[in-house]
């Protein structure tokens, strides 16, 4: 097979010397001792490190594509070998070969007939897809010289429509109906941040304090607690936080799926005076039927609820909304299937009416995902009512191309690729060497 | 924390000399070439390697627990990392102060504040804790001197239900509705099975008839045949095996998730006239509104539905039961997490009065769930109907205590344990040690 397409390649060359035939991957597992300051923590997580499996594709044209799928420390090493499980799927292909049968390679790295057992489509092995797929998306982009977020806008809906799976999906969105939804317009304004990076649970309530005093002089008006853990804890936060940020600056809870169908009614309920636009994972992730629970209940109360930071692909998302269990689609850049999963998400949530509010913060989340919600901006949804994106002010100094956040908004990246690019002293400086298994690094395609 | 369990291992060394300590867990990642021969073949998996990710215990008694997770070949050592990301939650514990709070040890291995990211409870990490319960469920079995079924028969309820985490299903069923559903009755026959070993996707006809004709010589009653590949050589093979065994035998097909909502209900229509008592995984795993949208469609024409083989956790069974989304729950002794997660889904089929008929076949699958299903139908259901086990007759010999058909009937095992010790010439010879990490196969508990 390998062989074969080796064949394909050296044939298309005469026609176009740019082929960017993937030669190599790496992956390396990064981690960063966030848990020694408690960042992230929260009801379910207390002690998160934020790390990364890291992937790199060399190709033959030179340039490079980094992706990355976001972990919380212990197990990085699981989707590090996870990922290199998928690199014989994509060491030796051509990039102009891999993005013009789009479709037909996701569903080659999700539904190879021995591994697809492993999820199917969710877990480690879909996590080890984003990563791999986030980094073909990048190389995409960096060969038309784009942001990957302008590559998409630019391009003719047909394709775009092309690089989504819809097995599974066609009782709510077929082809030709997600064909219809993208527009053409246009439109160049940042994009509404709310940061997440004033509350963690394990923060004391002074740090938490100052923290939001300073994120107020710095514009932010939209500002999320974590709750869950101790409900007297929670009400005293949540007051501070509320008196700190006033009457008419937006409030939003994130219990982190710490409760049951039951106690998660009745413990936001004793929330409600704080006035909270959502509730983010009051349950299982799994549990669409006891999310649309919770979501009719806390209804009258004027809470609605958010979820899908760890909601595992887009059979799920399209069942949340056909059982309007969430108010909120929190996509997630690095759990689902990169860009193409996401982009059938993103065309169902229109579909539904539903305001998309992605998942970010852990490392190169909001790198990731500014891309995302600016294509829904722009080509989707054009419409910023209850629409902003998680921003969590941690780690962004490790990448090349940092996010940008001005007056608390997302402002467009300008450079070619899906900013997910680390600086090479970052990932020297927090490799794991010790879990990596360094004899299985990198993979070589060895027929020339 | 090693420390100081071993301190409290030693203190209770006084009172009691077999507390059967962990003090080595090996993991080893053995396949068989199933695929050779097409056994196992379907719509969507059209070579599996029947393989496993095959986890042994040792004590410091001398005692021994073996335990494994199903898997179809590749990606197997992914299982293989991710067993050994959990061993150091399980090497230098007391197999007594496990099972004195099962709950608590299953959500030590479920809930790790960062691991739990990788799943949560699904795919991977959730295979790899099957394996690794399994193991200490084999090894509890092995100091009673029982076989697991009649580990669990013997237990106190009040025991029994203590090894369920209710997390996330209180809104179903509560620990004290689930004491009230555990009988005390016992009663000693085999167990109905029925038989996948005829008509796999890649077999042809003629192997289909004689395997059909030796069947019915052997007692057989019931038949599952796979389809979904094509909707034609669906209706010859369907035509087929209806002739062959009769108008009042039991026939069953099975897609394996092939087919979109609105597909599977259009092409099992067409099978209706060969009177198929369930479709099996017609769609995804994860798409509970879907099968519930399958389940409705079908039931003027007598067809049910069955799924559970990849459904990934308690939440979702629950939630397939709530929708009336299946007919035939059927779990799965490696995808859940053991014993601990199949007997909250054993308890809660019961509450929605829906048979259980197990996923078995595979390798070592028929040896672990004959002993779940003997459980259930001894004190849960105590009822027979519509109720059968699945049979594949296929690796077997590589157990040292295989399965015992007769009739038809699975006989209960009677050698102590979890029946999934393999042999060890077996694994020597099916071993994959190209892949496996050999440098972090064994985990040895240093702090003595």
């Amino acid at each position: 097979m390998i062989k074969l397409l080796t064949v394909f390649c050296h044939r298309k060359n005469f026609r176009d010397k740019m082929l960017h035939k993937i030669i190599n991957l790496t992956v390396r597992d990064v981690r960063f001792p966030t848990s020694l300051d408690q960042h992230g923590s929260d009801a379910m997580h207390t002690d998160p490190d934020y790390s990364a499996a890291y992937v790199v594709l060399d190709t033959d044209s030179g340039l490079t594509g980094f992706g990355l799928t976001f972990t919380l420390g212990k197990g990085t090493e699981i989707v590090v070998c996870a990922v290199e499980a998928l690199a014989r799927l994509v060491v030796g292909k051509c990039l102009q070969e891999i993005v013009s049968d789009f479709r037909g390679f996701y569903r080659l790295l999700t539904s190879d007939s021995q591994m697809r057992w492993l999820g199917p489509e969710k877990g480690v092995i879909h996590l080890a897809t984003a990563a791999v797929l986030n980094a073909v998306w990048d190389l995409w982009a960096r060969t038309e010289g784009k942001p990957l977020w302008k590559l998409l806008v630019d391009m003719e809906p047909k394709q775009l429509v092309s690089c989504i799976d819809f097995r599974y999906i066609t009782d709510v969105l077929t082809e030709e109906e997600a064909l219809g939804q993208i527009k053409d317009q246009m439109q160049k304004e940042g994009y509404p941040a709310y940061t997440t990076s004033c509350a963690w649970l394990g923060y004391p309530d002074e740090q938490l304090k100052q923290l939001c005093t300073d994120a107020l002089k710095s514009g932010w008006t939209r500002f999320k607690v974590k709750v869950g853990a101790d409900l007297e804890d929670d009400v005293r936060r949540c007051r501070i936080i509320r008196q700190m940020i006033g009457p008419d600056n937006t409030l939003m809870i994130d219990a982190n799926q710490r409760w049951d169908v039951a106690e998660a009614i009745s413990w936001v309920s004793k929330l409600a005076e704080f006035r909270p636009l959502w509730i983010e994972e009051p349950t299982s992730p799994d549990d669409i039927l006891g999310h649309a629970a919770i979501s009719k209940a806390l209804a009258p109360l004027g809470i609605g609820v958010a979820t899908g930071e760890q909601c595992q692909n887009r059979v799920m998302f399209k069942q949340f909304l056909q059982a309007s269990a969430l108010q909120f689609v929190q996509i997630d850049s690095c759990r689902l299937g990169s860009v193409n999963e996401n982009l059938a998400v993103l065309l169902m949530a229109h579909k539904f009416n539903v305001p998309v509010c992605p998942h970010a913060g852990g490392v190169g989340l909001c790198e990731l995902v500014q891309h995302l919600i600016l294509f829904d901006y722009i080509c989707v949804s054009a419409d910023l009512r209850n629409r902003m994106c998680e921003y969590v002010d941690h780690l962004h100094e490790h990448f090349t191309c940092p996010v940008v956040i001005q007056d608390a908004h997302y402002m467009p990246p300008k450079d070619p690729g899906y900013s997910c690019e680390m600086l090479e002293s970052t990932v020297i400086q927090h490799r794991n060497p010790i879990i990596e298994n360094l004899k299985h690094e990198s993979y070589e395609h060895v027929t020339h």
